[in-house]
């Protein structure tokens, strides 16, 4: 994986950069839609492919090796092959999802038990297996196996866990010096920095992360209730200390707002399940801010969903008509508003990513917010 | 609308022939896939057309009439606007919906109150309403309102209900007469012949309803568990009463041997939920035969869903692939295999079609059968 640095917004810490793979090219800021068990939720590949066109898409370690499993994966050759997806592919470790289990999961020096939400059984995840378990699912990009802290998050806890993380990190670039690839193109590995909310332990946990040399620094432990400014602010005094011509991941962020600030504090890469989650629940982002297409308001709207977009899938369909499948609990529904918002989220990186090479950034900015707060809508 | 007979199958009852509407042309036998409430599920309108491309497709009626119901309906132009499509659409009168709520309905001379499935809030339909409703909603071909009887059912229960049925009819021509088209182009109606499963009275229902001169007449009250070879010996005994010069429309029919043996009896349309409905439920009608895809034996299989197949849908995911998103309930596996078997029904239609322009529909059918038994999976 090679990262070079384009461009650097004059007035902020925005930047604007590519990625090469031996997947392709990936342009950043970007947004990765989310693949959680190897599809993009009620999306067709094709859509994905020629209409929303991610240059990366993200798959869900835990979710990966409990359905289909990680021996069927294997024999279908990797994930790639299994989902009929040829363009880069992420990986989260699993610690995110092993957080969430809460109430199912125990956490010690050696790893992680926890019980299926399937099925309830038992599984143990190590920094030593999930690096294996990457290498057989084989995304372009790969993950270490992290303590993702709850909000909020006592000093004492934050602290020990980050250490805990910081040994687990040294587990997984040992066991994955020793794990060798499993496909005939490359993988990167990209390790976490956590610390909760607090400064001290984030500024030390980056300088901890950065003392090994990767092409690229994820930020964990964030989007997990702390809000929005708190997030920022966990930005502002970790991210300068991250090497300026490495990639930088933001973990699982999230909405437009949160991505244009980020974008702001210096992060190339997002991940959420916002596009494709709240599509299903009638959530549509459009350019004049988020329309909740079960409102009884657009029973009779005859409009398409979003004017203003250039995509086909935003003009295809009346709000009138969606509201009606949304309320039908039709499939649908969720199928073109998932495709309508992933659209708005490629449109938006682009714009970010055009505006920071052109030096435009901080009236992009001011232009989005002025969009949103005209429209009466909402 | 005009309907012309192309051709005669020499040794069967089997033709092909051409309807054209306002629409557009619709190549008999036609199968129209259903569009309960206004989309065929989980199936995207361009993929429909650019795709499977079917000459016609079915809205339900009482589905309509509870959602969007038939104000929103109307204020959009009609369902093709509406739905945006804009190709030949069908609608059933209600009959079959109403006959389905059993226990939530009462019946009697006056028409059908019913319980909504949706709320259980009361209607009621009548011929004469549901002309209305049909002519609000804006179908090419719109039903007459009948009674769908059960199976099995008592004879003096079906004489009844068949005389009602034919008392309803002429409410429904009558009202009709006077109720104005909506939109800017024609409606054809088509009566329904009842009888139950009972030769005397099938006859005596397909003379009265031929006594008014329509371009197609439908045959009802099939396919509620009489079984196949009940059916093929109502058709045989009724279809010749029906005049050869216009079309012959069975409804909610049916699995592929179904169509097969209607058509060698002379019925030019069909409509059936099947290939959506099981296609959710992961059942592929391939050429060799029906896939359970929930089946173990496929986890692990990464041969194409169907080699035999010319839609690309059909050969761009492995079995194993497909049978993972069964399993994990992702929206994806059932949007795959509806689409491949509506193109498995459209193909079907189109072979049958061909095969009796050729004259070799008798090989035509031999030819499935044998294809289907030399499969070892089924």
């Amino acid at each position: 994986m090679k990262f070079e640095l384009k461009s650097q917004d004059p007035k902020s810490k925005a930047r604007a950069g590519k990625i090469t793979t031996d997947h392709g090219v990936i342009e950043t800021p970007i947004f990765m839609p989310v693949g959680t068990v190897g599809t993009v939720k009620g999306v067709h590949q094709t859509e994905l492919k020629t209409e929303i066109n991610p240059d990366i898409i993200l798959g869900n370690t835990y979710h990966l090796y409990l359905r289909p499993t990680i021996k069927i994966l294997e024999q279908a050759g990797g994930l790639h092959k299994f989902m009929n997806w040829d363009r880069n592919i992420l990986t989260d470790s699993g610690g995110y999802q092993v957080y969430s289990l809460s109430g199912r999961r125990k956490i010690n020096e050696e790893g992680v038990k926890f019980k299926s939400h399937i099925d309830g059984s038992m599984h143990f995840f190590t920094p030593e297996n999930v690096m294996e378990i990457q290498r057989s699912i084989g995304a372009d990009i790969i993950m270490a196996f992290d303590e993702c802290t709850p909000y909020p998050c006592d000093y004492n806890y934050a602290k020990r866990s980050m250490h805990m993380t910081h040994r687990w990190l040294k587990r997984c670039i040992n066991h994955l010096d020793k794990t060798p690839l499993k496909y005939d193109y490359n993988q990167t590995f990209f390790p976490i920095v956590q610390g909760s909310t607090y400064e001290d332990l984030r500024i030390k946990s980056a300088l901890e992360t950065i003392n090994i040399d990767f092409e690229g620094y994820a930020v964990g432990g964030l989007a997990v209730g702390e809000g929005h400014d708190e997030m920022i602010k966990v930005l502002e005094y970790t991210l300068p200390i991250l090497p300026d011509e490495k990639v930088r991941y933001l973990m699982g962020v999230g909405r437009p707002e949160n991505i244009i600030e980020s974008v702001s504090k210096g992060i190339d890469i997002f991940d959420c399940v916002i596009p494709t989650r709240e599509g299903r629940h009638g959530h549509a982002y459009c350019n004049s801010g988020t329309l909740n297409l079960r409102n009884k308001i657009y029973e009779n709207d005859n409009s398409p969903l979003d004017e203003e977009s250039n995509f086909s899938i935003s003009k295809r369909f009346s709000k009138g008509y969606i509201h009606h499948l949304i309320k039908s609990k039709e499939p649908l529904g969720g199928m073109i508003i998932s495709w309508h918002n992933l659209n708005y989220y490629k449109k938006l990186m682009e714009d970010i990513r055009l505006s920071i090479i052109e030096g435009s950034f901080d009236e992009f900015k001011e232009n989005f917010y002025l969009r949103r707060s005209s429209d009466s809508k909402i």
